[in-house]
């Protein structure tokens, strides 16, 4: 069994923790959390909870560490020290400070002889595994990315920091026909704005003026200017009927040409329809916990992504059955 | 540079041959034939063409050999024979004598310290590594997969040997709604009947008896019996202007469940339209030539499958900027 400890306890945390559930060679040993430990209850009967600050002391009893943080300060900071004492995954996703993320775990993973694997889930994760693949067998081409219908985190956060606002759900839709045309093989230039709408729900408190909190939404910088934007709003029981769940998605589709004057096209498309956003990176992230978990028994060590997971280290199979099953 | 050799010089061959082309770390160096060398004309002026007794002398002048001959008779000959002398690339897809192929070829390839990928293309190959990627993220789950629409050559030689037939495409096209069933998480159980349609163009000599012609293409057994199959017969004319490409393509969808009841449900999709089967195979063996010369020059030596292969050491690029540019 893959003993594994999770570190922060949110959304994406429990998670984590089902997927461990569902995963007969893994058991969940400990939880780790920044709040007070008696206020967090988990599911997994077997698992305790502790304190960040308690997670050394566990060195000997867990493989692998899943790190559940978030990518602004958290991960930065404790991808590196986890490193040190555990084979660690972690979900780091501000694409900028990837060479720097990567460079600081790939020092600590190393001089404490353990595996980290950073900027796992489905992207960063299984759709840059995508642009990869496709651009390997496809050279000559244009890969395009298409997220959602999916609520975004950060634009619902952005929307409930506005003066007047109770609550509020963003959803990044795709716009159909640039879709379309991407896979017909048209490899057009999109703008942002051609490429996805948001679609707003938002609760106001009594009496709020709509106006003006429609108009701050949509002329938001960076987060909804560029984009055609809608506003609706509702009340909070319709938000919480109709609106309470976590779904996401997307598509990678790239065409491109072969033959020896490239006049023959292909197109090839990877797309997720997700009820759970961080149900399912929860799952990329247990698996990438099992990699992980060989590669250190192995005796290897230091940083990776998943470009530098072999596909057979995901799954609890040997090499026979993999060429049986799934060849 | 990458020194490439080919081995067998059908449609798959030239593929190859055009994504050495367009591959700016490869080269190719020779085609190998059974055929009258001097009879074979290739596109590359820089590369010759010999016998296929000649591919030892080689040995220094080659990285990899791409084999592109048949399954049934050639490859389980030759590509163990060619293990020996340099690292190399095959499609073997007769899927019941895998393993007894990958016994003969690692052997082989461990003896002659080189690298060998069996099994490489899209099916077995693409489609394959997205079945496992997919059962590894969603454990509990169903997995389906659907080619075309697409030219079978099995199926249209089928054709071809009843008396009478001059010449026949066969395009094996999935049922479109059994693909929307399972897109949208149904996990039906399908027959062979209702997950693919056979589609018939037949060319035959004048004054044939075409209904005995199309009974005996519909009741044979393994090839069309299962199948609803619709048989057009028309002239070698129509046959040469609407019916000469070798598209095909197909999608691998799984629909699974995450979450601590199991509660959750998410679908993944990975689909292929191409132009032509031979030369998108023939890229995907050229990418999977390029991760055998990296892995031989690290020191490895045996018998692989795209399961073993790290998606990184399929593309001409370093980990920094893979991680800069993918992720």
């Amino acid at each position: 069994m893959i003993r594994i400890g999770i570190a922060g306890y949110g959304n994406l945390g429990r998670g984590v923790e089902a997927a461990v559930k569902n995963s007969d060679d893994m058991e969940l040993v400990a939880v780790f959390t920044r709040r007070d430990p008696e206020s967090v209850k988990i599911k997994t009967e077997k698992a305790g909870v502790y304190g960040f600050d308690k997670i050394a002391d566990f060195k000997d009893k867990i493989d692998v560490i899943v790190n559940c943080g978030g990518s602004a300060t958290d991960l930065p900071k404790t991808t590196p020290m986890i490193a040190e004492i555990f084979s660690v995954i972690d979900s780091f996703d501000t694409h900028a400070r990837i060479p720097e993320h990567f460079a600081n775990v790939d020092a600590k993973a190393k001089a404490g002889n353990n595996i980290a694997i950073i900027s796992v889930g489905w992207d960063p994760g299984l759709f840059s595994l995508n642009r990869l693949y496709m651009n390997a067998v496809l050279p000559n081409g244009k890969d395009y990315t298409f997220w959602g219908r999916g609520v975004s985190q950060g634009h619902s956060d952005a929307i409930r920091r506005i003066d007047g606002v109770v609550d509020a759900r963003q959803y990044t839709v795709p716009v159909e026909s640039a879709v379309e045309r991407v896979r017909n093989g048209e490899n057009p230039e999109l703008t942002t704005r051609e490429k996805h709408t948001r679609e707003c729900y938002v609760v106001v408190e009594e009496g709020a003026d709509k106006a003006r909190i429609e108009n701050e939404i949509k002329t938001m910088p960076n987060y909804f200017s560029d984009y055609d934007t809608t506003v609706n709003f509702i009340s909070l029981e319709e938000l919480k009927a109709n609106h309470s769940g976590i779904p996401h998605g997307g598509s990678v589709i790239r065409s491109g040409c072969t033959g020896f004057d490239l006049g023959t096209k292909h197109t090839i498309e990877y797309s997720l329809k997700l009820e759970s956003n961080p149900e399912f990176t929860g799952s990329v992230l247990a698996a990438y916990a099992r990699a992980a978990y060989k590669l250190k028994a192995n005796g290897e060590s230091g940083c990776r992504t998943v470009f530098d997971i072999a596909p057979a280290l995901l799954v609890d199979m040997d090499g026979d059955e993999i060429r049986a099953h799934m060849l």
